[in-house]
């Protein structure tokens, strides 16, 4: 496999995959590259836009400002068959034991505050990815039940 | 549409998806049907198993008990097509404003403890999904940074 750091493994993926995702809008950041990206989105972070397609536009019903809505997205320019990650200036670690783009489902979960929204445009803090990131999923945060 | 309840709308869905997921193991439970799920997940609940596919054995390194861990599991029984959802005795809402099951993307987000780890085989409190559960994803949890 090409790209592997000091202490990377790779596998070989399945032939096919087991179900599918539908992209159901798309999140518009200030960072145009990953490299550009914050390491972790903050609650006092920059306002990022998600506009959900107007065929989920209904599904939005309930949703106001000032709620915590946790956002899933795909991170489309992950690879996804990455074992063993050595991030940079850290020790090598598996795959699940880091929250890397580099996983076998490139699904990345962040909770956001929900500051406005108009139709099915909804501005929120906390995101850490790159400009036109699909979305997958807005469900209301909940923290754990202890 | 069938089976939909008063207030509840559906959407057609798109004709193909834009990405594939892999499921990477499986998740044992101790209830056989979703009527018999608990309604939210507890980190005092029962023992639940994650048995991860041998493919992916090595992406567990670093785990240990004791961690918080993410978990995000495919909900394959789910339909994907409602848009305005009326759960039991509940007003009707939006799917982005409900975590049921029933949403575009059936997946689902739950933070667990990890008990003990053997091999590819997970115990963890916290998990509230039917047994047999397809597994999509495990990550370090991470509370939101205020």
């Amino acid at each position: 496999m090409s790209g592997l750091r000091a202490g990377e493994a790779a596998v070989e993926l399945p032939a096919a995959s087991d179900a599918g995702v539908y992209f159901i809008g798309t999140i518009h950041t200030p960072w145009p590259t990953r490299q550009e990206c914050p390491r972790r989105g903050s609650l006092d972070g920059p306002i990022c836009e998600i506009v959900v397609d107007a065929r989920w536009r209904q599904a939005l019903t309930g949703l106001a400002a000032g709620m915590r809505l946790q956002v899933l997205y795909w991170m489309h320019q992950a690879r996804r068959d990455l074992a063993l990650q050595t991030p940079f200036r850290r020790p090598t670690l598996g795959t699940f034991a880091l929250r890397s783009p580099a996983r076998p489902n490139p699904i990345a979960s962040s909770v956001v505050e929900l500051v406005a929204i108009d139709g099915a445009v909804l501005q929120v803090r906390g995101l850490d990815c790159v400009d036109g990131t699909p979305l997958i999923d807005l469900k209301p945060d909940l923290a754990p039940r202890e």
